[in-house]
């Protein structure tokens, strides 16, 4: 049963009526209709001695589950109220890539009795996990995978899936190793069964195998799973050993992250994973603030023409009032075109190579854009903003002068927007960190230096 | 092999030479080693002509799977060239769901052709798949799935995906239904082959099955298989029968077509889903003008104020030099609020019950983010402004307007960032439509209010 919001809420009122009255396997006989990631949810609204009890109810294998999925404050109060065989019981569920993220987050204390209670091999499988940079290929993959040889028959490659299969987070795919370990080949469970029992498994595999690097960012990883509609991809080290596998629904929350990583970043926010609830305030002003500084100091460029142009727009006031529409307009149009061409850039539906291409686009873009504007611009000015809100000052030439700003500025705006982003790219940055609020902070300089000139000439001040 | 965009180049002036020798055969061996979504990137490189007799060239499975790949472009003119037993052939191995993909976007004659070319059968279902509301879960649903019956053991399971799982989307997970089609449990294919061949599915089965409805949203059901980590969601109709599955592939897909949209419109671009280097200049311009032109009219508000505060700009000139800072500042603190925020709503991590916690919690932010950059802003303006750059008219009073005000603007720009989205989010609008520009519109009216209300009473103009 697929558990909302409300429901949640529900069913955590009745689980706590129940604990008040001690009906412990009442209790056991709720939670066990449960899906753990439900579970999980659920445990948000209990205290912590409360999670450990609950926690101890569940069946072995839904108790494994249901850790993976908690957050990491809970896990560590649970593992301190663990005895080490309880804590050997969860282990012996996990997945060795899941064991890797929990440890990833936990004190060293905890890490210490987590590997003291692991065999020797999961133990030394731990930590070369643990060796991989972060946000890797190889820090998201796991090593239990299955693997068969090409004289393998389908019915040896069953016979393989049943014994060992059942530690192994998805069966689906099997790759074919030769005797040092590289990867030659790939198969899927359906072939398999759509094949008869003697037939080989060199005859039926796929020889042109697609996989990835330990290395290789994780996002690169998730990309080509989602390219290629696969349910798992392979990850080779340097010799081109299979070392490893990730699963698409890893790739999925890579893919989830990564684009909440870039909204972030698009909006001058520095990349933060936790959930927007479970943030502090101050680790909340912590992500937000450097950006807004650096912003506001940035701005001491606008400050400094306006000063610059103080006489002109001291002598012909009626320019201030356009001033916050024209920036705005301008940041609101190079806003669009980055925005547009990071996510593309994201999708690798456009590269360095296309960059004269992009440009050029953004530029008709952005006449057409700037003339419609003008346009509605230059009417609205006459017939709103002077005849009926009475504003002092305007004339034909302050009207032709806003709306040829735009013209212009829009022009600008589109090829900022989109130049930048694909910039960064090309130096090794991450295009989203060229932020809309840095584009739209060029852009603003650029506007009143546009409008300044045009009014200088066209007005004569 | 997985290819690069630039070996991907190479690939095709490698065919492109062997086309003009005419060695076709040899064109058929590169083709048939590179994965067909693959084959797909590679045809954008070639002409039309060219692309239907390289279609041609491959063997008949590949050639569907390489179809489903190709832009509807693409796609039009293979069906107009191919005769009538090639358009069957082709059709025969497709997935149902992909056909209807590409029906939706073929004009009428074409659609005609491809129902005249399918079985009764399949044409009713084809019927039946499109009649759901676009972006609905039955819209990209496949009526194609392995059901089983409950007192089938896992021997008769294993027969039924031999016989039809050929045609089958996915076999892995599979669905168990009573006599009158209703979900009454799921197992998987991996579940199955850890069990003995006369166990009963009954005994097996998980009976808590998560399913969606036809008529939900496409985006629920891609949600609920990225939470559950599910390969496969079963949809059932208002009678609870089982109807299709949405495969983890299709979700992926879905999500990041979401994902695409929610960054157009929180940059005011209506969505779009062509890819950038696809959408000629007039269709980006329709995608981009309506926005910055309601946008800017809507700034006519900020002209209003500044016109009102006319005389008192005159009468401090200085005042104007900051204008564009303040405002962008307030934009920037409200866009990352209300950016944090829609990405929150859409990731389900806030709901409407959160609204007092994220308020609260904003407001704190804000104070915090506002007194740290009043603080930096106050001594800059007095040491860079005023003495560096020699700006006129920079008092201690004016300093302190322009830093009270940061202070101020920001609270209310994080009050305002972050409660739109969810207001709209409750009366059933898009949070995302709560774009940036539009916040960074009412921020900028709000902050020269603010503003011109502290230089009225503290510097007495």
């Amino acid at each position: 049963m697929n558990i909302e919001n409300l429901e949640l809420e529900e069913k955590a009122e009745e689980i706590l009526a129940l604990y008040k009255n001690k009906k412990y396997s009442q209790i056991k006989d709720i939670l066990t209709e449960i899906n753990p990631t439900d579970i999980a949810l659920l445990f948000d609204e209990f205290e912590p001695e409360q999670q450990i009890l609950f926690f101890r109810l569940l069946p072995k294998e839904e108790a494994a589950e249901t850790f993976v999925e908690l957050d990491n404050d809970t896990q560590e109060a649970i593992i301190r109220a663990f005895s080490d065989t309880e804590l050997r019981e969860v282990l012996d569920e996990l997945y060795l890539d899941d064991t890797v993220d929990i440890i990833e987050e936990m004190p060293a204390t905890i890490v210490k009795r987590i590997l003291r209670n692991t065999d020797s091999e999961t133990r030394a499988s731990i930590n070369t996990l643990l060796k991989y940079p972060e946000d890797s290929a190889g820090s998201i993959m796991t090593p239990e995978f299955v693997d068969l040889k090409k004289n393998n028959t389908v019915e040896d490659a069953f016979k393989r899936i049943r014994r060992t299969g059942v530690d192994k987070e998805t069966i689906y795919t099997c790759y074919v190793t030769d005797e040092s370990r590289h990867l030659i080949g790939v198969t899927t469970v359906k072939e398999l069964l759509l094949h008869e029992y003697d037939d080989k498994i060199a005859d039926l595999m796929e020889t042109n195998v697609i996989y990835i690097n330990t290395h290789d960012d994780q996002e690169t990883a998730a990309n080509l799973l989602s390219k290629y509609d696969f349910l798992a991809l392979p990850v080779v080290d340097m010799e081109h050993r299979l070392v490893g596998i990730i699963t698409v629904d890893d790739a999925m929350d890579v893919l989830q992250d990564e684009n909440t990583e870039d909204i972030q970043k698009m909006n001058a926010i520095m990349p933060n994973e936790k959930p927007y609830l479970k943030m502090s305030v101050f680790e909340t002003w912590k992500s937000r603030v450097l950006w807004l500084l650096f912003l506001m100091v940035s701005a001491t460029f606008t400050s400094m023409i306006l000063n610059a142009f103080e006489d002109k727009l001291s002598a012909m006031i009626v320019l201030t009032s356009f001033i916050p529409m024209l920036t705005g307009t301008g940041g609101n149009a190079g806003g669009q075109a980055s925005a547009v061409i990071i996510r593309a850039l994201s999708l690798k539906e456009v590269d360095f190579r296309d960059i004269f291409k992009v440009l050029w686009k953004e530029i008709r873009v952005g006449f057409v854009c700037g003339i419609t504007l003008a346009a509605v611009n230059f009417v609205k000015i006459w017939f709103v903003d002077r005849l009926l809100l009475g504003m002092d000052g305007i004339t034909l030439k302050v009207d032709l002068v806003i709306s040829l700003t735009l013209v212009i500025e829009i022009i600008f705006a589109k090829a900022v927007g989109c130049a930048f982003p694909v910039l960064a790219k090309k130096i090794k940055l991450d295009p989203a960190v060229i932020s809309q609020p840095f584009i739209t902070t060029v852009i603003d300089a650029l506007s009143l230096l546009i409008y300044f000139a045009l009014a200088t000439s066209i007005l004569h001040i």
